[in-house]
């Protein structure tokens, strides 16, 4: 590569910036040099991989700076502290758990350190015109003052023993929003306030209807005398039944409130049927169908550019590694893997020369920057990297562990009928646990279930190699045995206790029977249909936590609201009540639905993503495949032929010792589920926008999966 | 028409039947047969455009005998004496309105006499072989005979003074489903019926969640000694506990179940917050989005058919019309006129002329089969024939009519501030009502407010042509004359009861307090974005009408096993309840969401149909085009045309004097809705699918709406 055409390369990423190459000549400075490139490219792919959007300083040192605030002990330390601020409510007046006033502004001071500190770090990373232009800074900055002011205030007027308001403490979640990580957050938010101006039509509509009821009502009910079951006049004061009907939307008073009417006449059913009817089933699927709409609309919109994003990022890092040979850019392998092995060091050799494979079609050694493009999204495609071991029992006790009653006991633990017999364990232990545990029988009985599920693992153990049974995925193996052998210590310290001093410690036992219950869980996995609507939800589960963040921020909003409202008066209780429903159920609640039902679609309706079949493809070309649902049977062949292999006539075709999976489409991020969403929507132009004016518009960019072509 | 080919034609249609036409040859017999022919194509138009799908006898009798059949008048008595047949339960033993049971039973054999007599009706009209394969046919006879068995037992037992329970009460709804009208109730449940096997490995997952949490609950606060706010033990019987957490998942018990627990410790919190998020939460969006996803999958597969049937029909039609001149059938304008008068008598001239236009785009005097075969869709398209009729007035008394006075007053009825004005009123008036009308004052405001909604009725028949002013789809005339009338009417009644005798009828204030609120909403139509979401509303109004007679349905057979159940036991109560919440809120109310969501995304996105913007574009080009929401302005100009209509000279272009416009999409029949929902679905081969063997499979016939084709 050129120095020439590395100092443009470089210019093309923030222009006017002093490149960091000024000419050496030694071979340190080049190696540095080399370096720098790398670790540049590095932190774009890695942007790019997981979406983030941040304008970083090009200059060696920024990029050490980047990667040190991208690094995830950073990330842990910030929503620790986070997490530590907000649960602060726990310990304030009024307090679940009252601590002295000190501890907590003192603990609070820690907290908005920790959030001053991240916050320099940031603007050390980006260029500071940068910072001052991102309202999320200055919304962090404002934040921080607000605390600090309130901070002095409250103690000042507790120290003179007045009534203080703690009201910045409305503000805590927003850190939630505003630190660089919140950004599916952000985008939810930004979503929910795009959709705004249509809910807002229909839900004015919503509350006409109810309005027009209400007067309605007044006017049929008002005058009759009837009184309320607890003796209180019956819908005589306008605004009370305003807020009565708008109750019953929500059906929770509904018996309440219909009764004295029905009582007086039955034809006034029809007024409440009609009301429901039309408030109740049709506004509120209205809401959702407007709400299920527009966010989807908006996020389409946002997901297209964090689309373009990524790919300008890729174009950028291509730029950064980039060789000219033949007028044509490339990438050789051995940058390839030095950046891949920079960007992810945890990923095996084999894993790395498999995406090369996928990368690299036609083996040229070298990938051009469609080809090179696509690294971003391979990176995020999650393959478990299946190694056929020997069983270490094999290597210390061959004799034995080859023997025939040792071959036995595999195959029994193998066979369908052991998983059955322990279904039927499962629930016999499940009717065991429903009767009363005080009689001493059934509480040695509990004994007999603990060591069943015990010897089962062992057994499992002792069939299975136990690095591939306790393998990252294996999502099942792991829960049973921390389960099982958490009841085993708890029931044991229980039993101690008791036999020690006749005392009984209700909190272990609370634990015990939260884990016998949580044991029979595992039922639910031997159902192969409940297995795959499980599956569904844990595939959605990451994306869901992006609402849980959301629902979090709004509660905890109200909820410090609503207290010290409550404080001073209880008439706002209403008013309040009906915000946070709006707020709550007919936004919040609405989009989430929506998203589930989206997420669920897809689901169940597209197919894999072109990338990662390709990948896939690649998988099975190169006969090292191993199909998801036949991987047990697969480790059980390995076994055999493992048991078998005494000498190499035995097995007709030696298998690879190494085998790989696509794990089942699990979204490492929310983006990589909303780009997955969207994906049908997305026209090919989002992904071939390319806005570096200097690049040649090839033909080939408008393909989104370039590797497709060449197969 | 050559003889030979009719008789192929008639052939094709139900084969070994005789024909019809056995070779006459006097005139009096050819007008016969073209009647013949005509009355059969305009039956199976007619099936067509209404998505019928029943193999009636085509000999000329079983033709009228099914025209008779399909009468208004035959649909109207059968719907009401289902009506009839419903209500009776209002009647009977527990009754809300008693009446003997001879009364009752004698009603309910004059119904069934109705359904027997219609179903003798439709045997004759179908063939006997199909008659008897039909399930829906058995159905109702089983129903029937069930009918008359429980009648001869009730009654015999009811005449020994024994106990008797009216057991086939259960089966009156089903009437509804088996009657040849009930297609989309069919439908609807046939759609629910090929959800259910999804639906239910979901069910059995929720409610496997619910018996773990019981069984949690149970080991947490069964040995707490918790008392509930009634001081009954908590949470110690596990069905009890099963029954309580199924119903929080409706939060209808939420605060009670919950605050035992929460009292005794406040971490127990944290097991309901769980509980709720996974049952209410995610397993309720889970329920909707495989309620939705399933029950769309299935409704295609039934409207693809829908629209292969109905194009089947119009082919057979077009067969019984065609004459071959130069190789190629085709049905000239005369035929075609007759046809569609014959189809529709209420079409007006104008209206049927331009259909053939849109049909015969190259205006050959003829049509071939592709351009035949839309006749169907276009007949569903509603076009209002808007006439520019001279104000009768105008006619009368011209001098008076046209004078500056009578012009200032009709300039100032159409100018916007009398728009206002109006809604200034109904606010105030709002305001008034919500007053207590017991002050003389505010009683005698109410004339007035009567006096000037009056008053602008008036004036609007004043400025605008009546019968323009009263035209069909002038629904907020109609609906404000009729509010307005009726409750001067049952003022001006009130009024005269008060002051004869001081009386005052409870019914009649209660109908003039509706009437009052009714008024105003009236409001809504001027709030532009308000008229759009209502409009949205009203046209997915028919289609929600299904659903209204599919709840019926199942809450019938509720309410009838119900009240027979709590006769005899109260112990079945929560078995009872959990059913119904499974059926109606789990798959009926959720597939009314899935519609309500499907609907509403149509009328969001997608854009109108072409063979609708085919006969815009024509009504376009003939320039009698009437923008919708300029029809009032454009009234106006008529007005003023008329008004300044002394000379020719003054009007440059002369106006013709009828214009078209096509309605706002409203859908005629449900199936309109549910064809355009899957529109973009259906592949071209189900249009252009041909189940005749005998027709030549032309390559035209893979486009939808030929017309475009030749434009």
């Amino acid at each position: 590569m050129s120095q020439a055409d590395k100092i443009e390369s470089t210019d093309t990423l923030s222009p006017g910036e002093p490149s960091s190459s000024n000419g050496g000549n030694s071979s340190t400075k080049l190696e540095d040099e080399t370096k720098n490139e790398l670790e540049l490219a590095a932190v774009l792919v890695s942007d790019a991989q997981y979406n983030r959007n941040i304008f970083f300083e090009t200059s060696p040192q920024g990029v050490r700076l980047y990667m040190l605030y991208n690094h995830w002990g950073m990330k842990v330390l910030l929503y620790t502290f986070i997490i530590v601020n907000l649960a602060l409510a726990l310990f304030e007046d009024p307090a679940l758990i009252p601590l002295p006033i000190w501890v907590t502004l003192v603990a609070e001071l820690i907290c908005l350190t920790v959030f001053t500190a991240r916050l320099i770090h940031y603007a050390k990373v980006i260029p500071h015109q940068k910072f001052w232009k991102d309202p999320k800074n200055i919304c962090i900055i404002v934040i921080i003052l607000l605390t600090l002011v309130d901070m002095i205030i409250y103690g000042s007027m507790k120290a003179a023993d007045y009534y203080g308001v703690r009201w910045s403490r409305v503000l805590r979640p927003l850190f939630l929003v505003n630190v660089t990580e919140g950004r599916q957050l952000r985008r939810a938010f930004r979503s929910i306030r795009n959709a705004l101006p249509q809910i807002l039509y229909v839900f004015l509509l919503f509350i006409f209807t109810v309005l027009m009821f209400s007067l309605m009502a007044l006017k049929l009910f008002g005058k009759r005398g009837l009184v309320t079951s607890e003796g209180r006049q019956y819908f005589t004061d306008y605004l009370e039944i305003v807020f009565e009907l708008y109750v019953l939307v929500t059906t929770a008073n509904s018996p309440d409130v219909m009764m004295p009417a029905y009582n007086a006449s039955f034809f006034f059913a029809v007024f409440f049927i009609v009301y429901i009817l039309i408030n109740t089933y049709i506004f509120m699927s209205v809401f959702l169908a407007v709400v299920y709409n527009n966010y989807k609309k908006y996020l389409k919109e946002e997901v297209r550019q964090l689309v373009r994003a990524k790919r300008n990022k890729m174009v950028r890092a291509f730029r950064v590694l980039q060789e000219t040979w033949g007028g044509e850019p490339r990438v050789t392998q051995a940058r390839w893997n030095q950046l891949v092995r920079m960007v992810q060091p945890g990923l095996s050799n084999s894993h790395r020369e498999l995406l090369w494979c996928v990368s690299d079609v036609d083996k040229k050694g070298y990938i051009g920057k469609m080809a090179f493009i696509q690294l971003a999204d391979l990176l995020n495609i999650q393959v478990i990297t299946v190694k056929s071991r020997t069983h270490p029992l094999q290597n210390w006790l061959p004799g034995l562990y080859s023997s025939a009653a040792s071959r036995f006991i595999c195959r029994m633990v193998l066979h369908k009928a052991f998983v059955y017999a322990y279904d039927v364990i499962i629930v016999v232990n499940a009717v065991f646990i429903g009767l009363d545990e005080e009689n001493s029988l059934i509480s040695n009985v509990e004994w007999v279930f603990l060591g069943l599920y015990m010897l089962e693992i062992l057994l499992k153990l002792y069939t299975f190699e136990p690095r591939a049974f306790f393998a990252k995925h294996q999502f099942w193996n792991w829960f049973d045995t921390i389960i099982v052998v958490s009841a085993l210590i708890a029931t044991i310290i229980n039993s101690a206790l008791r036999s020690s001093g006749g005392y009984t410690s209700r909190q272990i036992l609370d634990i015990i029977f939260i884990l016998r219950v949580l044991r029979l869980i595992r039922i639910v996995d031997s159902i192969e249909r409940f297995r795959t609507i499980l599956n569904t939800l844990i595939k959605i589960g990451p994306a869901i936590l992006t609402f849980g963040q959301l629902i979090i921020v709004v509660y905890y909003i109200f909820a410090m609201v609503g207290m010290e409202l409550f404080k001073v008066t209880h008439v706002s209780a209403r008013i309040f009540f009906v915000l946070f429903h709006i707020v709550v159920v007919i936004i919040i609640i609405n989009i989430f639905v929506a998203f589930v039902l989206e997420a669920f679609f897809v689901e169940y309706t597209v197919a894999k993503s072109d990338l990662q079949s390709s990948l896939e493809k690649k998988i099975e070309e190169l006969e090292l495949g191993v199909e998801q649902d036949k991987l047990e049977n697969s480790l059980i062949e390995d076994m055999e032929t493992q048991d078998n292999d005494l000498g190499p006539s035995e097995t007709t075709k030696e298998k690879p010792s190494l085998m790989f999976r696509i794990a089942s489409r699990r979204y490492k991020t929310v983006d990589g589920l909303l780009q997955k969403i969207f994906e049908a929507d997305l026209s090919p132009e989002d992904n071939a926008d390319d806005e570096d004016p200097d690049s040649p518009l090839n033909p080939d960019c408008s393909i989104p999966n370039p590797v497709y072509d060449s197969i």
